[in-house]
């Protein structure tokens, strides 16, 4: 698609994002060029885990989720993307078997751009090189946080750290919206649904109130002060 | 360094990385140009969290381990590198900070590449950053499965998987050699060393016997079989 195409706020949701924020407006135009912009609605798959990679996909609306499903039917979460995230960059360009399923959780806006055509412009101009390694070294970072913090943490750090990162505040009280369901944020930070209650309902006492996808966080800075207990 | 000074075990181990393997003589040859053979012994630091990236590394024998530092003084393991991995080459081309501290467990030979001069290699050689991403693109692939892992399963799943792993053998009896320290090993599977060797305790029912780094497993299929259980 040409980015002409694009409406001027998703345009300015691409500009934003590390895999494209970086590049000029030619270099953009012929990375686009043979991208689609694709709807999802809830629970539809973006890709399947194992099969292999040919796009990556830049959302510009929504949350999509990124797990396994275990041979014994049970589904585990990697990973959560929203708007301006960027994801199977690295399996794209190398046609790699994606390695893990992606699907909406709410209705998404994706932009899907062709990892073939992705390469060829990482061969040709160092700024897409640049960009596109960016992108895939961010994914590594958060996958190594991710890492740390399931190793070292207990649940109700994880859901501390969670909520400081989905409040966009950095001090003194904040109302926030959970992104999406309690029982996928007990997968994002593996629980279950059940110990997920049970840790909100202790983090009362420490100001945190919550009401269907509503939170309220009396003061940040005394949540944070709990991750260092 | 020059290819021709490396010693043939060596240069076996380069060829056999996913980094270096598939690139033609002239290339490996322009890749390792300005490289240096290291000796780090254990404990030594390769390189620290936050430093600003410039050189990735290929292990040629030894154990590294990627580990964090916690504010609070406490280490929290990510990942263990050995013989024909490479590592933190994202960070490197990229000149990011390193998202660890990577750290000898033992006498450790590398070969370390420049950054700037490996990325230089990416844009001119479409050999060169296919070897690159793929490298990169292994990288992620073992963050998500140490994710799902972490998520997924109980502490004794998860020293069943590096049992496993460690184990060369596909079926019948196996004898092995723990590849580090049992307090690494507990940090690798996100456990304390006293909960480790309780679990080890466990499994001594379903056939696994460890004496100091020896560990004896009575049948490789039994074993796995307790993961589906």
């Amino acid at each position: 698609m040409a980015i002409s195409t694009l409406s001027p706020p998703d345009l300015a949701v691409v500009k934003s994002t590390i895999l494209c924020g970086p590049m000029s407006e030619d270099t953009l135009h012929s990375v686009l060029a043979g991208s689609t912009l694709n709807l999802y609605e809830r629970n539809d798959c973006l890709f399947e885990a194992q099969e292999p990679a040919s796009k990556l996909y830049l959302v510009l609306d929504g949350w999509v989720k990124l797990s396994r499903e275990e041979s014994d039917g049970s589904n585990t979460l990697i990973a959560a993307f929203t708007k301006g995230d960027s994801i199977a960059e690295a399996a794209a360009v190398l046609g790699e078997p994606y390695p893990a399923t992606a699907q909406a959780m709410s209705n998404v806006r994706a932009l899907v751009i062709e990892g073939t055509r992705f390469l060829e412009n990482m061969q040709s101009s160092k700024e897409v090189l640049g960009a596109g390694l960016a992108a895939i070294y961010r994914q590594l970072h958060s996958l190594v946080d991710e890492v740390e913090l399931l190793k070292s943490r207990t649940i109700r750090q994880r859901l501390i750290v969670f909520l400081l990162k989905t409040s966009e505040a950095t001090s003194g009280p904040s109302s926030l919206r959970l992104p999406y369901d309690k029982s996928l944020i007990a997968a994002k930070i593996g629980t279950s649904p059940e110990n997920l209650s049970r840790t909100f309902a202790e983090l009362r006492e420490f100001g945190v109130t919550v009401k269907g996808r509503e939170a309220m966080i009396a003061d940040i800075e005394d949540l944070r002060a709990l991750l260092r207990r």
